[in-house]
């Protein structure tokens, strides 16, 4: 439901991607209604049933997440968020819009994961959500539905270059679905790790006794990223699609983006807060501690991290995402106990991007503005759901956060409201933290405290990308 | 003076750098004061002394140009706009505020130069102008003056690579003025020709009968662009400066912007409608027609063009400016018959921008609001004067254009209003047309006529380039 | 057998690699025995059984070609060449050493391939001889033969990116086979194309009715086979081993192997002369005339020639071979006329690699001392049987060409010795032609005569490649 | 005067840049007259009136010095070796051919330059010598005589981009002496420092008190090396004309000639022992030390060694000379004592460049072969006088080097023969050493004992670049 009452913020210095404004937010049927300078009489005029003072704060749109795995199916277990836990997380964190990801079951229809993936999330959702498709298989069915799916809102497609016999496509089922996408206006979003070489490597270093996590971030090279990303533009270009890159993290990788985008190329990338903050460090902390952080595309050598920043500034990666994708340690991680190849792959996350990506802004790896931009405005236009999410401005959705920029906190498991039982960032402390937020208007987070439900969160179909013409 | 009048604009779509929204404008005061959605409750609560239908139009920022050269001393001539001319001009044309090139005389203060230029526009403009510095005589006293001129809101400085004898700075006069800038904010613009190797080129082609304009540009090499290109960026590097390269022609010279962005340096680039559109036929007009088109940098073979536009996208090249320098052909350009090398180096062009940009828009070579974002927003940010110009929020000046994106137009000597006996574009159809310009909340252009004044322009002091963090 | 007879080669131009030298040559019990300059004393004490005088004529190694498939099963059909009709064409040519390519049969160990390949050409051969291995199946048994082969000689292993269900292995056995010869030595030879994405661009194709040769050459897409070149050189890198790929046409493949050998990586290419010479024009010839053309990777637009003779000047390529692989026109090429992909994929061209790099020369494409080079020298370093063959030095097999730089001739398949029944250059005059040509000090081609004999030519074992210290 | 005595060379192995051989050698008339494999009846019938014994030895061309400056003004002082020193000096590390710079004063002609150098080594050299000749004046005149100086063997010129007011050409006369070069055959050597740039930040160095020797590697940037790199290029790319930079240190410049040399350019670069075993950690040296490794370029931090070894595996580096040019520590470095540009530019060398680089050998930077290639082959080559000098084969020079790679020597001032008081390389401990050599086939160096004298040498007038096609 969206609020009927309408709200004014009061004082705050808005934050967009493009801008920053001394302005006061007028919001009326859960929409912006008016941006109006600070103490002009068109701001004097506003009224509404109530004022929010954002004085000293920032006010800035809810983010967009265009990466989540709530209760997603992995190595024979689930992650342990399902949408209602993961929703409110995610608003905890000032973040107001998922995409998540439906799973197409090998021999069955888009359709049928599809409809599961509503069920799932019908009547849970703290925040609005919406949908990414992952093919399974690629055939000629398959290859018709998609174009039915991007019709109906489900515009991007997730292949899989990595996990023979599970998501895996070979090279021609990804030219085919790309060819498809650049009929129907799709975007194909590709998980680009040289499954086929790592498996070797993962094998090899298995019956070597080298079992530890830790072997999880060696056998999945950065040179395999880089193959599989060299290798996924090139099909691109022979099918004419544009290209998503998800989880970019490794330097080699980075160059291989960047290159395209040097030829104009519709070639885009997201990388994640884990390869910007965490290590191979971490993936070696004992007792088994390095499986919390094991995710894929792994983590890297901490020298990557420059080449990631880098490139968020310079345009060559475009969105922060989260791949929030959660296990327990404890019962499920520890599935991997022996053999890393049985950890389940992913990380808790969708709760601290903003606050991870506000912390950049503080040390000076991003700009304010940058901040909001890969944050909440790109990844609104990528997935076509701008300038409805992603930005303030008269006529988009009243997705509004007031931050706090001088806020102090310690991220913990003790304190986080993931549904999961370790942080990834335990005892980081973070100079920024969201204060309240609406969605749609609605306030679900009221200066610290949850104020939301599950349900209010609204599906959103959404258009093709924005970032290709 | 500012209009005190307060203004609505309703049912256009506002077009800025970042959005495109259907949205109602209200001015007061001179300055933007909210914008609202059409038809909610808060757009129907504007009022306003006057109101302008926007119905099928755009709503646009005026047009920031950041290169022109009124009454500039060139050849022993002047160039034909002064200041008056020339900004009545730029208005007819959607731009509402240019920066001229002040200009220090070689053994004089920077100051006097500065003087001179505050006389010659006081009073003359009809729209907002700002002003940047040509260093002639790099030296312990003019360094020192370039901290007073960036207290003072002149915070670019101009250096010539070309003109040996006339303007020329060597290596060492570069690095110390970048040194400077990298000091006290200031941005140092280049004009990026090894000039003092094309001399020797000049030489030898008159010397053995080469006159004809279209030697001009055979003599300056895209090579000694390139070369000098990548030579100031490596001294903006040494010194730790920023660096704006001005007129970027030739597509070796982008290619040397394209690798210094790659690498996150602060290294920007402007180039201009002429590089876009003429070529190095144009040189090749017979009767000493080529005389027209002599600039420096020189128009190139039509093949550059294409790179041109990729970095316009790329965000390789950031600017699109004028380059504004206009001599009549009569009793000016020639001053050339029979030595290339005396034919004053100048285009006429301030009135064109935003029609020749918004042409591109059509062509497919360019996004609405990448138009705006080159012609407008980055301008105004490159020169420390955003969100006051380039943009539609709140708190902005109200320098606002209603563009009819419908309308055709044929570009001819006959209707312009530079005072330039001849039009670079002579007969070419351009689709879109300026309808109604704002300065300040004023009405300059009205519908089609001129409604201006020479002395309601006022000058802006400017802050430091905003693109450096 | 070797000649026991001793010759004397005088007043020559001895051409190597190397050097260009005034030498005479004195060949004893087969071999090259000593060099002394001409009119020395030194020359004037040799004695020899037979004098040959090369006055106006150059004295060169023998040729090597590293790439030919005699008796080749492919298609359902065989080369049209075997090792008689082959060997002698090439010694016609001033090619004294073939390597040719043995095939492991899928399911059948290696040695039965080789054993196979070695009875075919027992007492066949005109010239020496020695095999690579064709890997059709990557497994641990055959990986374990791997290391018998290279110890006997034959080190060197063809893989395939392409033809999927034939000779394809996928990018995990690729990976195997690396590891292998990075331990055993061997080299890894690659066809790299995307053969999975071409099959679905052939399947397009055909049904959509392009079934003519030319769409050979169009589904085969230059940016498939720069991908495989990629991803080759990635997983070579990961594997730790060198790399060698095989007849590379394209000019975005030379960039990626111009990129690799930047960074200094042990990684090789070889063109062949189709590919200098020849273009989609030729695939295009009317009446299926094409299908002479068809050879994988396939002709490419003539756009591409100027970067492969550059990238032999730059020593980005290093090694010209023939991939010779004829199919007569009548019976063979003919299997698939309505259907280019039955077309069988070869072309003839052992007899003519040494005139065709030679008019190289004449046209200024390369030096004398390169057109050695990677017709004699770098082949047999490339593939361990240097300096016995490959050059003129105290030492080596007396492989002797006496070649006629100002001889004119004109290839046709009238006058040629390959056992095809059309030329690819029918008509093409040439400047240069082979006289006599030794091998092991015997004489093959006495003064444009075949005086030869099928089983003089030995089988060659070969040491591992001589480039990677 | 050339030895009339006959020598025969056994059982050495006989390197070259193309081969390694069992051979043995025989000389006449001071030239290599012959090679015969070891033991073969050609061998056998070799007779001479004396026999060296090479066994366990290498057998190689003297080395070719192409960058020497004896007797050379700088700072007001001459370097410490005259050419009976420095060639003693020379042939005792088996370097049997220099090339020295000859120095035009300005304001004076060439030729006066060229008389003077004539006289200074005339009578005086152990082995032979040609000249280059350093132009301070590039004018209407020297331009000119340019042509006479080709002519006669002095086929390289070098222009300075650094030491403004002494041998500094500005750009216009860079390229006025390029365009000569690309019409007369002369190849353009090239001081690649933007010296104008440099000498402001010396200046501000000293001014604040930074007079050490360490700041002399501060303030000579790599990126002002590489922009002059850059600069060369281009200027040489309009003119026309090959390019050869000397002494090249930074990677950053090497990256400038691998670019060109990528786009098939003649372009060439040299790099010398010191920048790839010395670094600003010397130059860091206390108590004034830093002054013994005082040269332009300069040492660069320890991190360039690896681009400058592997260039010169990849061949985007040919040449390794010296740029022999010793000061005396005691009454000449000291010079520049409280001003480090006060230091004479310069370092002893001509002697170990051998030795050095066989230890590169040694260490697996470089292939025997590439040894002889980078010290004695191609600088025969580029400088035109191959194949009489650079290697052996019938017809050469006897220029040989009985060399033991087994033998060990620690570098020091006490046992070096050139004339100063230190060595930049005091206690390295080195493998391999120089036994015996022949300059023309006459003994000057005797299983350790030097057996030569003054005046042996002769002037050797040069043909043009040979590396040119």
């Amino acid at each position: 439901m969206t609020s009927r009452e309408s709200t004014v913020i009061r004082n705050g210095l808005v934050v967009t991607a493009a801008d920053e404004l001394h302005a006061d937010v007028l919001i009326e049927g859960g929409r912006i209604a008016a941006l109006a300078a600070h103490h002009s009489a068109a701001a004097e005029a506003f009224t509404a049933d109530r004022t929010l003072d954002a004085t000293g704060k920032y006010v800035i749109p809810g983010g967009v997440d265009g990466h989540t795995h709530m209760d997603f199916p992995f190595g024979g277990t689930f992650s342990s968020d399902n949408f209602e836990t993961g929703t409110r997380a995610a608003a905890w964190g000032g973040t107001t819009t998922i995409i998540n990801f439906a799973v197409q079951t090998k021999g069955h229809a888009l359709r049928e994961g599809l409809d599961k993936e509503h069920a799932k999330a019908d009547g849970q959702c703290a925040i609005d959500y919406g949908f990414h498709m992952i093919l399974s298989d690629v055939n000629e069915r398959t290859l018709k539905e998609m174009d039915l799916l991007v019709e109906e809102g489900i515009s991007s497609f997730k292949l899989f270059m990595a996990y023979p016999g599970v998501y895996y496509s070979d090279d021609g089922q990804v030219l085919r679905a790309m060819q498809r996408t650049a009929a129907n206006g799709g975007l194909t979003m590709m998980h680009a790790e040289n499954g086929i070489a790592i498996d070797v490597l993962v094998e090899q270093a298995l019956a070597a006794g080298r079992s530890d996590p830790r072997h999880h971030g060696e056998v999945r090279k950065a040179l395999l990223e880089a193959e599989a990303t060299h290798r996924a533009i090139q099909l691109a270009r022979v099918a004419g699609s544009p290209l998503y890159v998800v989880h970019v993290s490794a330097e080699e990788a980075v160059q291989q983006l960047a290159t395209a985008r040097g030829m104009d190329l519709p070639v885009f990338g997201e990388t994640c807060p884990q390869y910007l903050y965490l290590s191979t460090d971490n993936l070696a902390e004992p007792d088994f501690g390095g499986a919390k952080y094991v995710c894929s595309t792994p983590l890297r050598p901490r020298e990557h991290q420059a080449a990631l920043w880098r490139a968020l500034r310079t345009d060559d990666l475009q969105v922060v995402s989260t791949d929030h994708c959660p296990f327990c340690f404890s019962g499920q991680k520890e599935l991997g106990r022996g053999d890393f190849s049985k950890i389940p792959n992913g990380m808790p996350g969708v709760e601290h991007r903003m606050d991870l990506l506000h912390q950049a802004v503080v040390d000076g790896h991003l700009t304010r503005r940058r901040w909001i931009d890969i944050a909440c405005a790109t990844p609104a236009r990528m997935f076509g759901i701008y300038p409805k999410k992603g930005t303030l401005a008269p006529g988009a959705d009243a997705d509004v956060v007031l931050y706090d920029p001088h806020a102090e906190q310690v991220l913990s498991a003790d304190t986080h409201h993931m549904n999961v039982d370790y942080s990834a960032y335990e005892g980081k402390r973070i100079t920024g933290r969201v204060e309240t937020v609406l969605s749609r208007g609605e306030i679900v987070i009221d200066r610290g405290a949850y104020a939301g439900r599950a349900g209010h969160g609204q599906y959103v179909p959404r258009g093709i990308c924005q970032l290709l013409n």
